[in-house]
């Protein structure tokens, strides 16, 4: 609530309305390194009055400001780009002061063109101009103040209209200089606003998730993180930048879970990685069956060689045999028999894990507990957490636990493994998660698809909420999938992969077309389910869509367009079963344009109409568009072009755009193309 | 900008997204004395956890909230309705809380039914119990306080299912008891908000303008406000509940104006009322040839007899004879050769006027006379100010003059006639004008209009910025009325009248079809302009609209529909040259439908297909709609029925409905139909 208005001499220039903010400023909105990002504010003055408007940024608690003078985009409205170099949090404020002299050059030379000769425009001029001249001075641009002073000295010898004139038109010749003036003691600034720089795998990267203890080459045996080191070249084949593994730590013994999460458990049951902690160790120790923090530290080495990144999974919840559970009885909740209880969703029980009671008058250790987990696993080369159920744990403790480790190392990305209500999933972005999971598994229709990822790319959630899209999980079969065959599979994977910058999938289930159910007609776990399991998966089978993976992961880091989700755009197809979009990248003109039938039984064929405001296509210009995916090449012409899938073929075209006679594109938001030379350091 | 976030022992709730609420709670939202206004947040926990959510509000200051429960709209979402009872400012907060109690029902039903007895769930449910029976004994509600303990006292006996199931079925029955228990300890308030709440006045009125000189009854004499109040009963006739007077201060001399703005004036030019001040005073003075201050007493309390408030106009600017100029200089601009600097818009240059340097050293002094000019005028009688031209001051004088000014009477309200760019209007309607003009007088097809209403009741600004609608004003002679006659002026009448619950004419020339401009082609002054001259109107022209307008008047005060702009909604129409739309009164079901043919040459005709989620009309459902303006009774059935409107007879229908079979309407806003018992006060 604003203090009561008291009357204080006050700038004139009110700056509203700036973008992007996140409630008002309570939390900071997102960018990304090396993705140019728009700030904007209304900036104005009453009157007749015209305005400058500067933005300035720093990274948070710097000594000193960078500067950029902000274009007027209409409607009072000001813009500058930057590209920020280097994770972090950074401030920045807008300013918006009275162009004093701007506005007495307009006026003056309006008076003089009239022929009138008023001796106030030379007094209010030659006083403008040193003052202009002093202010770039202070701000060390010495020739530029030269020579302003140099126009105030002549301007106070002017005595005519034609002295006036000619003196109007010198200033005019030096407008560059003008613009280098720095705003004033009468200028207005916004509120201080923060952006959380994430680094550029949280806003670009194609994600693997696998079980290790599957990836033994030998049918039946345990895998070892070892196995998962001779896996890497297979994942690294297939393009992705992030593995990411289910929890690897030892598995609970106590009311452990059979095969198909049945009770009781077998001898040879292996357990859920999800039931953490046995005598062997919690969160920070690795299971014994699956090798040695030694296997660990190989494994973090032997992806970084390739390009990848390993991104362990933060599960806060304990088996019954967790080294907590004795060392720290007060961290979980109590049961009148002084039993600590189990994790439940009454009147479902579920034995094999005790939920933390993260309200404990013991909370500072627990917390402090936590936090150690993630700073061990960063000492171990890991900078990417995907966070389980973060949704089900106390806001205040991510809120307090990101913070903490971004002070550590802003680059570590946190993924939101967050399948819950809208408002709690976008409250977890805003309070700092990098990702998030989003709804897709569950949209399957044209306008399901279109909305939703409308929704994300260019809704209010979109200045914080980056989504992170996966056809399947380890629990979630989808229902596309389950009956969509080959087709289905590969569609999703198009949409994931080409639709959102970043996406992952859950492998190798998904190249192998995994698809059964646990129970037959629900969406829930699958049949088999290596959660519960190890698996022996044959890689080299002939049916595997290995090959479509590598060719969508391809085109994802070949083509800068896919990289980024700001210049998603629909376009129509007069088939609801065909879905058309396309991606542009600004600085490069590269446009990616993906046409999917979601119809995985039968072709479909239609006629895409291109929209004009996304893609400057010309009635009659002749253009070829490449298949990323089959490399075939069509020669298109104009903005409606036909388009036929057979999905026992493709059901998908990635189409690359070549268009000779056509350097560059007219897109959807031209100030991209106009980015500052003073943009928060150079671009990646 | 959030402090960093500390790791407290915080509540799990989180309120966010408070509605309505300016700039993040900057500024305060608007309300109106007698107006249901809808108070909505989002309101989450994390987890299974559910949650409770309680407005509380307060005028600004006062030592004690009222308190209601929120009701769960669904996705998180909570509102409440309040209906403020008196102006000025009133304070609210949003407060959220885990519903402790409730979970314990849910879950120890859940539990319980499983057939499993837990002793945890006695010993929790005990201590819910007997905390709830304190916060309720607290907050006074002695004998729910004594239930409640009664049931904690029972539970704690309780030793099996049976007994606790029966326990459980104690406490549902309770329901309404727990429904009063306070917030407790552990709960999360949002920022504090402001709403300032202005009186019915600033929400609905019809308003007229007319010169006071120029309502002599004998031609060619000059009018004074004894002619005036001899014109009330005319006006009161005609409906009006505002009567606003341009300036009625004594008029400059030098450099006056002519017949048509033109200079030099002739010696019997009575001059532009807008240039302020000679020999006779200024701003707080009567020019002597209208009368004196004891006559415009009179004529205030004539007004009230019967039912019109007087509205004066606040034109901060002087003519070069005004007491200010000599007494003090250092207000005004100075040019190089000492002399006054005239008002200007290069090169154009407006002699007769100076403005005010609302920056002078002398602010102070300058800002007391400002404030003393207003409430000079409060002290004889006047509550409602037009402000001239307010966008060319600066926006701290206004708001800080706005708030001085309701720190003595909340009820006076300010009418900002700010045509200029959008930014800037809204900035003056959220610093604190009541009302403003706006855009209508170029808004003339039905697109046009459409969406412009639409934005004007349902956008963002509608939360602060209140239009009033004018059809014309002295400084436009709209080109609609130019060439369209009696159906434009009649059409656009009722489209200001009905489209928005304020609006106003400038009269008599409104209804005498005044619409010759000064030069053709343009739509600004008109001929003979009354700025410059004395005009005599014939009042009695048997061409004159004042009928139509008594009906148009009417019909706002008789149809409480027509009071609020909240529940506008358009309807199709399957001809674009027919506008419809509906408003409804949620309380009374009172629902008024219009029809405006905006081509004024030739009758046209169509289906009109009403909205359904608007209006609840059933597909074979009969009703009458009786029209307004001419009694005319047709009898519709279902949502698609035929118009036709001549505009030779009538461009226009104001329907009231008249549904026997349907007694309330399913409004578009069912929450209006459950308006909470504890509201602000009682309803007007």
């Amino acid at each position: 609530m604003r203090k009561t208005t008291k009357r204080l001499r006050v700038s004139h220039a009110v700056v509203e309305a700036v973008q992007p903010t996140v409630e008002g400023g309570w939390f900071p909105a997102k960018a990304t390194v090396g993705e140019p990002l728009t700030i904007s504010a209304d900036v104005f003055s009453h009157g007749h009055e015209s305005v400058r408007a500067h933005l300035r940024w720093r990274p948070q608690a710097a000594r000193s400001w960078k500067r950029a003078r902000m274009r007027a985009e209409g409607n009072d409205r000001f813009c500058s780009v930057i590209v920020p170099a280097a994770p972090g949090m950074v401030e920045f404020e807008v300013i918006g002061e009275v162009d004093r002299l701007g506005d007495w050059q307009r006026d003056a030379r309006r008076r003089a063109a009239g022929g009138a000769f008023d001796g106030q425009d030379v007094i209010t001029g030659a006083a403008l101009l040193a003052e202009a001249a002093e202010a770039l001075s202070l701000a060390d641009f010495a020739d530029d103040a030269a020579l302003v002073q140099e126009l105030a000295d002549v301007i106070s010898g002017v005595t005519d209209v034609a002295g006036l004139l000619g003196l109007l038109d010198q200033c005019d010749a030096a407008s560059t200089v003008f613009e280098r003036v720095p705003p004033g003691g009468s200028d207005t600034v916004s509120e201080r606003y923060l952006l959380s720089v994430s680094r550029q795998l949280a806003g670009f990267a194609s994600w693997y998730e696998c079980f290790p203890r599957s990836t033994s080459p030998v049918p039946g045996r345990h895998g070892t993180l070892r196995d998962l080191v001779g896996r890497l070249d297979y994942v690294a084949a297939l393009g992705f930048d992030v593995l990411y593994l289910p929890p690897i730590h030892p598995i609970g013994i106590t009311a452990r879970k059979g095969r198909g999460g049945k009770t009781p458990a077998t001898p040879d049951d292996v357990g859920s990685p999800w039931a953490i902690g046995n005598a062997s160790g919690g969160h920070t120790d690795i299971a014994p069956e699956l090798g040695t923090l030694a296997d660990f530290d190989a494994l973090v080495a032997a992806a970084a060689d390739r390009g990848i990144e390993i991104a362990l999974d933060l599960a806060l919840q304990c088996s019954p045999d967790h080294p907590w559970v004795s060392q720290h009885p007060d961290w979980f909740v109590h049961r009148a028999d002084g039993s600590i209880a189990c994790a439940e969703n009454p009147p479902k029980r579920y034995e094999d894990v005790y939920p933390i009671d993260f309200d404990t008058a013991d909370s500072d250790a627990l917390y402090s507990a936590v936090l150690q987990i993630v700073t061990h696993w960063i000492a171990h080369g890991v900078r990417v957490f995907r966070v389980d159920n973060p949704h089900t744990k106390p806001f205040a403790l991510w809120e307090w636990l990101i913070a903490e480790v971004k002070q550590i190392d802003p680059g570590v990305v946190f993924l939101a493994e967050a399948f819950t209500r809208p408002k709690v999933m976008h409250r977890l972005a805003k309070l700092g998660f990098d990702e998030s999971y989003t709804y897709f598994t569950w949209r399957e229709s044209k306008s399901e698809l279109t909305d939703y990822f409308e929704e994300l790319a260019h809704g209010p959630g979109s200045t914080y909420f980056r989504p992170n899209i996966w056809p399947s999980t380890p629990d979630i079969c989808a229902s596309t999938l389950q009956h969509g065959g080959r087709a289905a599979f590969v569609a999703r994977l198009v949409l994931a992969g080409c639709l959102s910058a970043s996406y992952g999938i859950y492998g190798p289930a998904y190249e192998l077309l995994e698809s059964e159910p646990a129970m037959p007609g629900t969406d829930g776990d699958f049949a088999h389910s290596e959660k519960f399991e190890v698996r022996t998966w044959d890689i080299d089978n002939p049916s595997s869509i290995a090959d479509v993976v590598a060719r969508v992961n391809r085109a994802r880091r070949e083509h800068r367009a896919l990289q980024s989700d700001r210049t998603l755009r629909f376009h129509r197809v007069d088939n609801d079963r065909l879905i058309c979009w396309s991606k542009c990248d600004a600085r490069t003109g590269d446009t990616v344009l993906c046409v999917v039938n979601l119809e995985p039984r039968w072709p479909e064929s239609g006629f895409v109409e291109l929209d004009t405001t996304a893609l400057d296509i010309g009635e009659n210009e002749v253009y070829d568009v490449h298949d990323l995916l089959d490399d075939a090449t069509y020669r298109w012409r104009g903005t409606r072009n036909f388009v036929m899938l057979d999905p026992s073929r493709s059901p998908a075209h990635v189409f690359a755009l070549h268009r000779p006679n056509h350097e560059s594109f007219n897109l959807e938001d031209p100030r991209l193309d106009a980015l500052s030379p003073e943009v928060l350091g150079t671009r990646p």
